[in-house]
């Protein structure tokens, strides 16, 4: 395969055209940005972190029969996957109260949900994404109702599935965003990535967060966290 | 009837018991507040502006077979309603783009849209009435999903009567905000007030303001533009 034309950089990720068609190629940056942007930096190793751990996820799923872009892992910070037109929509799904939720709802962070809640923003930097619901949906013509009724059962699979990946390396699966995109067919994908910048992820038992929250609260080496995910989840490096 | 103690003040009404146990004494104020309380202001004969207007519509909304609190009107600034406890959410109901919707969205004031938008916002001053969805009310057990879905539909129905009944007057129904209770027979109950303070009005023909962006936005007289509304609906004060 070869990496052609830059297509796309965005904050956390440069996408490339291939040779094929529907192929894009992936490449992680060490860039670390929260807030909208507002808080930045650079932090050498998060892009090789992401890079794997969102490949091990991915073919996880895959191995689950949860279809998804994933194609194959190139380097330590590289990835192929099926092009899709992104639905401009962050899909997230939440289990225990943080951020957002917790500020939104004046609850406490923390607290186990009884059943998951999903939320919808609006992908899109300038609105700040801004959270909407399926009236907003229709009228910006992001989705079709069939089509946010499929997003919304994926991610409810998707849920299920990670609870229990990360249950079992002692994760608590605090919440997660998810992109899809429209394949040339017209069928929902499951795409883009799934990694600590972009769940939350606490030790089970202590509590201790493993996520992107290290970076946006100053709480520790964004690094050293991610890195325990990867080793709980029994990841490596490319032998490349 | 009998008005007895005062029960609640809110930023534009006064509620007090009476000796009719399911019946409350309203009072209108004078005050007009906006942006959650942050700009305040007493405006005198908005009270009976408000009063007159919101008993018009109640009353007319009864007459097209859609239930609601209202009782009677009392005097100029003062009505009786049936008591209900209110659902703690701001059920905002959209034919045109404007105000929050505008900006959330990126879009322009003024567009008609081809179907009503409902919106859901959690009413809570100290939360500044944060926009909500149904996962939300579920979770903060505001609504069980069937009263949820009542409420949507008495609100659509709303909607429907609203936009005839102004367009005969030559207005323009952009938005509109209603509040539910719940009756002591466990019914959702169409409550709260119906007037400039919680409606988007123009002028059909030239998209003038009556209504409180004129307050929120300094666009000229408040007053004028509530006078106007209710000289179109043909309504009138009190003989009393
Ligand atoms: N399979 C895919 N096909 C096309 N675009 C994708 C795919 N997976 C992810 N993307 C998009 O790649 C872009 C770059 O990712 P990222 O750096 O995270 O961007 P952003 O700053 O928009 O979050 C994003 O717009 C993302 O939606
Ligand atoms: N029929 C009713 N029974 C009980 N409370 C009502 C009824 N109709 C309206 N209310 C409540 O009366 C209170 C006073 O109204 P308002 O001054 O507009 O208050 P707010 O500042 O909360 O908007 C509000 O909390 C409103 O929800
Ligand atoms: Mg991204
Ligand atoms: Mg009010």
């Amino acid at each position: 395969m070869i990496k052609n034309e830059l297509l796309y950089e965005g904050k956390a990720k440069k996408i490339y055209a291939t040779d094929v068609q529907d192929v894009l190629w992936v490449e992680y940056k060490d860039d670390a940005t929260a807030f909208n942007g507002e808080k930045k930096d650079k932090i050498a190793g998060k892009s090789r972190l992401n890079n794997l751990i969102t490949s091990q996820i991915f073919e996880a799923l895959k191995a689950a029969g949860i279809n998804n872009h994933f194609v194959e892992k190139l380097s330590d910070t590289e990835q192929l996957v099926r092009k899709v037109t992104i639905v401009p929509l962050e899909v997230v799904v939440r289990n225990v109260t943080a951020g957002s939720l917790a500020k939104r709802l004046g609850m406490e962070e923390g607290i186990q949900l009884d059943q998951a809640i999903i939320e919808f923003y609006y992908k899109d930097d300038a609105l700040g994404d801004p959270l909407i619901n399926k009236d907003h949906i229709r009228l910006l013509n992001i989705a079709t109702p069939e089509q946010l009724q499929v997003i919304r059962n994926n991610a409810i699979r998707v849920n299920e599935f990670l609870l229990e990946y990360f249950k079992n390396v002692d994760v608590r699966l605090v919440d997660f965003k998810l992109e899809f995109g429209v394949t040339g067919e017209g069928d929902i994908l499951l795409a883009d990535e799934i990694s600590p910048d972009t769940c939350r992820l606490w030790d089970i038992h202590t509590n201790q967060k493993f996520d992107k929250d290290l970076f946006r609260r100053n709480l520790g080496s964004l690094t050293e966290g991610y890195e325990e995910i990867l080793t709980r989840l029994g990841g490596s490096s490319c032998s490349k």
